[in-house]
C-alpha cells in the first residue's frame, strides 16, 4: 500500500491528503435539511448528512489527490450512526481509487492493539469466515504504550501489505508537554526523537520499494522538528497535519520532504472541506457549491506546496 | 459519578471492576452456536454472541461489584455490529446499577478530543436535539498529546459530572519504553511521574467529595511505581489493570490504596469472564455454567484483595 500511495502521489503530482472531518457546522444547511427531512434531527439524520456531504466532496476532489484521511472521532461522536457514515465513506473513497488513512489514533496493550489492528486494517474471524470490518488502507497509531502496543499493527500490516502512521510530534499547541521532554537516558534528546527512532526501527522489516510501511505523524506547526525527524526516519513517510487552519504554511513544509521530492504527505481538513466558509472562497462559491469550493482549495493547496518545493530546489 | 463509584465500592465492599473484554475464544460454544444459528457466522452473529455472553456474566456479577469496564477494541474489531454489542452492553450494565468505565483510550488534538468526549461522556447536538451516543460513566484517555487533548474531556466531565482515567503507567511489558524515560528537564524524574503530576493538577478543579473526577491508570504489574504515583496523585482514583491473567497479585495491590482503604479499583478481565476455562474452576463449572464460574472468580478476587488490604493494616 505504501508503494501505491507513492505511485498515486506521483501520478497526481500532489503530496496531499484531504481530511474528511465533517462537523455539523461545516455542512451546508441544504444538505442537513435534506437528511433531516427523511430521518429527523436524529443521530441517523446526522450520519446521513455527513455521508452526503462527504460524497459530494469526494466526487469533486478524487481525481486531484491520492488520499483522504477521515478522522473517526468526528463520526464516533454521533455513535453507531456516525460510524456507519464513517464506514460508508471509507468504502466509497476506496471505490474511487483513493488511499484511505483512517485517523483513529488507537493504541493499547498487545492483545487489545491486536483487536484494533484486525478491525481496522486486517480481517477478523467469525467461525470459519473472515471479515474486514473497517478496512482502511492505513491507520494512525498512538505510541504511548510502547512496542508491544505497536507490534500487532506491524503484524497485520505485513500480512495485508498495509501501513500505519505513528504519532511522533503532533500538531497541537500543547504537544510539547510530554513529547518534547528531554530524556537524560537518551543523550538529552527529546522524547519525540526517541519515538522517531523507534518508528525507523519498526519500519526496517516492513519495507516497500523505497519507503517503509511504518510512517510518522509530525505536525506542520513544528517545521524545525520536522527537519530533524526527517533525518532520523529517512524511510518513513511523514503524514503532516496542521497545514492551513492550524497555521502551517507551504514554506514550512519543505523540511518534511526528502531530496527525492517524496517522503511527506500534507493533510488539510477544514481548509478544504469547509472552504466555502472561508473568506477566500465565499464570494466565488455559494453554500450549495461547497464541493466546487473544496476543489478550488485543493488546487490552491497543490500550487502552494509545489511552489514551496520548487523554491527549495 | 466519582462519588457514586466510591459509594458503590463501599456498599459492595469491593474495589473491583470486571473487564468485559469478550473474544470469540472466551465465549462458550453453545452461546456462539445459538447466535450463529440465527445470524450465521457473520459479524452480526459475533455481535449477538458477545452480547448474550456479556448479559449472562453481568446478571451473575452485578450485585457483587460496583463497576464494569468494557474494552471497546474487543467490540470494534467486529465493526459496526461489534459496536452495537458494545452499546447494548453499556446500556444494560447501567440499567443494572453498574458504573460503566469505557476503556476507549482515546486522545487527540483539542477539537477532535472534544468529539470523543461528547460522543462517549457527553451529548452531541443535531439540529435542536441533544443525544448521548455512547453514554459511559467514565472513559480512559491517552495523554500523549498533552493538556489540550485532555481538556475537552475535563470540560465534558465537569458538565456531566462524569470522570476519566488517564493512562499514566500501563500494565504491559513494554510500557516502560517511553513511560519510564528519565526527564532531565524534570529533576530526573520519569515521564510517568510527570503525567501523574498533570493528572493531579487536572483533577484539582474537578473534585468530588473526597476524590477528583480525574483518575489514573497504573498497572498492577508495577507495584513500586504504584506506590510513588499514589503519593503524587492523592486525590485520584487509580484504575489498576493487570491483576490475574497479566500477572498482578493481591499483595501487589496494597500500595495503590490510600490509608482510607479507598483510592484504587482493580480490574480483572479474562480472570473473571473466562474463569470457566481456568484450571481452578473448570472441574467445578461446566462450559454452560460460565457465568457461575465468573461469579465464583469475583468472590475469590474480592477475598484475595480484602485479605491483602487487611494484612496491610
Amino acid at each position: 500500500m505504501i508503494n501505491r500511495l507513492i505511485r498515486e502521489i506521483q501520478k497526481k503530482n500532489a503530496p496531499i491528503v484531504v481530511g474528511l472531518d465533517p462537523t455539523m457546522k461545516f455542512i451546508p444547511g441544504s444538505v442537513k435539511e435534506k437528511a433531516f427531512s427523511v430521518y429527523g434531527e436524529t443521530l441517523q439524520g446526522a450520519g446521513e448528512a455527513i455521508w452526503q456531504f462527504n460524497k459530494e466532496i469526494v466526487d469533486a476532489i478524487y481525481e486531484l489527490v491520492p488520499a483522504v484521511k477521515p478522522q473517526i472521532a468526528m463520526y464516533e461522536q454521533f455513535g453507531i450512526e456516525g460510524l456507519i457514515a464513517y464506514k460508508k465513506t471509507v468504502d466509497y473513497c476506496r471505490s474511487k481509487g483513493l488511499v484511505v488513512i483512517g485517523d483513529i489514533k488507537r493504541g493499547d496493550i498487545g492483545s487489545t492493539s491486536a483487536a484494533y489492528a484486525v478491525g481496522h486494517l486486517g480481517k477478523v474471524q467469525v467461525g470459519d469466515n473472515f471479515y474486514a470490518p473497517f478496512d482502511e488502507d492505513f491507520a494512525t497509531v498512538n505510541p504511548y504504550l510502547g512496542s508491544d502496543g505497536v507490534k500487532p499493527f506491524l503484524d497485520v500490516c505485513k500480512e495485508e501489505k498495509k501501513g500505519i502512521f505513528i504519532l511522533v510530534k503532533t500538531s497541537n499547541p500543547s504537544s510539547g508537554e510530554f513529547q518534547d521532554r528531554i530524556l537524560s537516558d537518551a543523550g538529552n534528546r527529546p522524547l519525540y526523537e526517541e519515538v522517531g527512532r523507534k518508528v525507523d526501527e519498526w519500519g526496517k522489516d516492513l519495507m516497500g520499494d523505497s519507503y517503509s510501511y511504518v510512517g510518522a505523524v509530525v505536525g506542520a506547526t513544528y517545521p524545525e522538528m520536522g527537519k530533524v525527524l526527517r533525518d532520523i526516519m529517512p524511510k518513513s513517510m511523514i503524514l503532516v497535519p496542521g497545514y492551513g487552519a492550524q497555521g502551517g504554511k507551504g514554506a514550512d513544509l519543505v523540511h518534511f520532504f526528502n531530496e527525492d521530492g517524496l517522503g511527506a504527505i500534507v493533510n488539510s481538513s477544514r481548509g478544504i472541506i469547509a472552504a466555502f466558509q472561508n473568506e477566500k472562497y465565499k464570494d466565488t462559491y455559494s453554500e450549495e457549491n461547497f464541493a466546487d469550493a473544496a476543489r478550488a482549495a485543493v488546487l490552491d493547496m497543490k500550487e502552494d506546496i509545489a511552489s514551496a518545493l520548487n523554491s527549495k530546489n
